[in-house]
């Protein structure tokens, strides 16, 4: 097998680990003496959904929301299309009738919510008493501001119908199974898609003290609402005694998966992180240097072995190119590695690196020699950010069409 | 011992590998049946001279050329201080001598070289019919090219009269023993100040085609000099059959002190790379994802451990602060770290990082909450790039003197 090949062999196994329609069968519960409703939202969850029928033995009915396009054949479970990530009426109007659903049912029903990333916009329902344009106009401010990405959640959950639990509470008193995919670091229950089953600890009066932080002045409805609001539920709410919350899929999952396919090819697999972060052409220099120190030193661990890595990496756009994080990371890799003997794959497991329908690349050590043939100047290229035009040039794209299910960025260094 | 006493210590343990004082004795040649005399130019070469004389058994005489400060007490060997980065009289002058006192050597005589980074402008000194303006004319154009460094040093050499093996040329029939300290990625005898001792691919028609490949036309005298000039001595040239290259400290040999310690004090020690790069800041984010890997996954390897790293990353200046790249790295650490159980030092191992005699720092779990107590915002000084200003604050900075030699950057993250 080449290079190449068994790459794609390790980004198929991490795919497979999230797909739902390979993996969410294992993660059943037994069905319930009453009925069986199917909630919740995200970028997953309409695949989520095919693949419970499939699975479930028993009557199914239900809604979940999913993004515009991310929708899959179901029979008893009805789709919800929406707007991601600016939330629209179709998202508001989907919550709402779930909310519906799960309201007056009995302790011998069973709530399943399928929860996955992007579920947080695409589920955006304001309290009663609140409109969108408040929640929006807070977003904005808080955006703006500087607060942290955990300050924001906080306010936003204690204006959502939704988030923070209140989804879960909402079904009480069912039994609440959440199967969750997550595409956060950390992997925190709470963070994927905001929480719509996962007990909230903190208070409205954190909320207004965050904004009182940042002088956000918020709308009048809002500071009303946070004045008298109860709040989310806590984390020990008895309205939550019946909540289950199981990870069904996450970026770790989808790397122990590749680790399993490279030991199995006789690769050592040594997984690095399953949430780095930073600049992408600069993950990519550090990911040369780690390579190189294999190459000539054989640490941290002899050849063959692939580095395994997940998360999100960024880039700063400063040229006009076509690009993404992937095949950023990627470009810069090949530059630092200069010919070396070395090979990578970086893709984007929704199979959508940046903005195209191309989910990333891979290099190998022929990588520049070949892009120089082609009349490409390989920093030239990564300074205008156009690692896509870079990859389709050379014929080194890695397609796999949507693959509707999310656990971020998938990077394997193979030093043969 | 605290975690940053143990940091201290392997830090200790890396300069200790890299110091002169301490290990040039077990690197030297037998005494000769006639004179010994002594060449070589760089930052650690006084430090170096002076280690020689104190385990040379028998008479020594000759001369190093050293940075401004840097010099050492000697007794027979003469040690003259010259300008760095940017060339002066005094170095051209001091390699002058250098030439002349290995010429008419016989085969009875050794001439140990002591070379180490900075040698190449320290011991600048153009091939005859040549000025110093011409070499830096055809230097500063170079550096407006966007020519790699590899390209820039073809041409230098074969306008030097010193480099790419000249001044091991210049010794013969005597034998040569070059002790080496490495502060380059890949350490390449060759590359460590220029290569005085060291055969060279390349010629003077290469030298010629990398300046018409970027347009550059160089002055009259460098022109005809590279026409008709025989070039440095190739690897294989028998001017330097009797040449002997020994890399006596390297990046690679400090962490592995390092790592040594470590495992003594129980802590698994892992060397990431001996030559990390790329942009201070964003590899201080990626060794943080590392650090949360180790904590919640005990991957790449489990608890107690500790990630060493060598290399040289960089600064992009943004700001007005007091920064170098070791500090700005460990303050974007322990922001990316967050409170994180986890510890790190990082020192420039000639005790300056950046334009300050500060070596660098250390961080821990407390750094951001102590430094917010002392009214800091450290997002806004990593901003403005003033690490030095951040540490000394908080008392954490690692002052060590020169040192006197120099493996570059060392990095240590400790996950207790």
């Amino acid at each position: 097998m080449s290079e190449a090949a068994l790459l794609r062999r390790l980004f198929d196994a991490a795919l497979a680990a999230a797909d739902p329609a390979a993996m969410l069968k294992d993660f059943l519960p037994e069905p319930p003496k009453g009925r069986t409703i199917v909630v919740g939202g995200g970028k997953a969850s309409a695949r989520m959904a095919e693949a419970l029928e499939a699975a479930w033995d028993g009557p199914l009915e239900g809604l979940v929301v999913t993004r515009y396009g991310h929708a899959c054949p179901c029979e008893s479970i009805e789709i919800v299309e929406a707007a991601h990530p600016v939330p629209d009426a179709a998202g508001e109007a989907g919550a709402r009738r779930m909310l519906e659903m799960v309201s007056g049912l009995t302790e011998d029903d069973l709530v399943i919510a399928l929860i996955s990333g992007g579920g947080s916009a695409l589920l955006a329902l304001p309290e009663e008493g609140l409109t969108l344009a408040d929640k929006q106009a807070v977003n904005t401010a808080l955006l703006r501001s500087g607060a942290h990405i955990g300050e924001m959640n906080v306010v936003r959950k204690h204006l959502s119908a939704i988030k923070g639990g209140r989804l879960a509470a909402a079904c009480h008193p069912a039994r609440v199974v959440a199967l969750m995919i997550s595409d956060v670091p950390g992997d925190q229950p709470g963070v994927i898609a905001s929480g719509p089953t996962v007990g909230e600890a903190s208070t409205p009066a954190d909320a207004v003290a965050i904004l009182r932080k940042y002088a956000i002045d918020p709308p009048e409805a809002v500071a009303r609402h946070l004045e008298k609001s109860g709040g989310c539920p806590a984390p020990d709410d008895p309205l939550l005694a019946r909540v289950e919350n199981r990870l069904i899929a996450a970026p770790q999952m989808s790397l122990e998966a590749a680790a399993e396919t490279a030991l199995a090819a006789g690769v050592t697999p040594m997984i690095l992180g399953d949430a780095l972060e930073g600049e992408s052409r600069d993950v990519g220099i550090v990911m040369a240097g780690i390579a190189r120190q294999v190459l000539r030193h054989g640490q941290p661990l002899p050849r063959p072995c692939v580095l395994l890595s997940g998360g999100e990496t960024t880039v700063t756009v400063r040229g006009d190119g076509r690009g993404g994080r992937n095949v950023e990371f990627l470009l810069s890799l090949a530059i630092a590695l200069d010919g070396a003997p070395v090979h990578a794959i970086a893709c984007d497991t929704d199979g959508v690196d940046g903005a195209e329908e191309v989910a990333g690349a891979v290099i190998g050590p022929t990588t520049l020699a070949r892009a120089r043939e082609a009349g490409l100047v390989p920093a030239e290229e990564l300074a205008r950010n156009n690692g896509h035009g870079f990859f389709a040039a050379l014929g080194d794209q890695v397609v796999t069409g949507p693959t509707l299910t999310n656990v971020n960025d998938f990077r394997a260094v193979l030093v043969p």
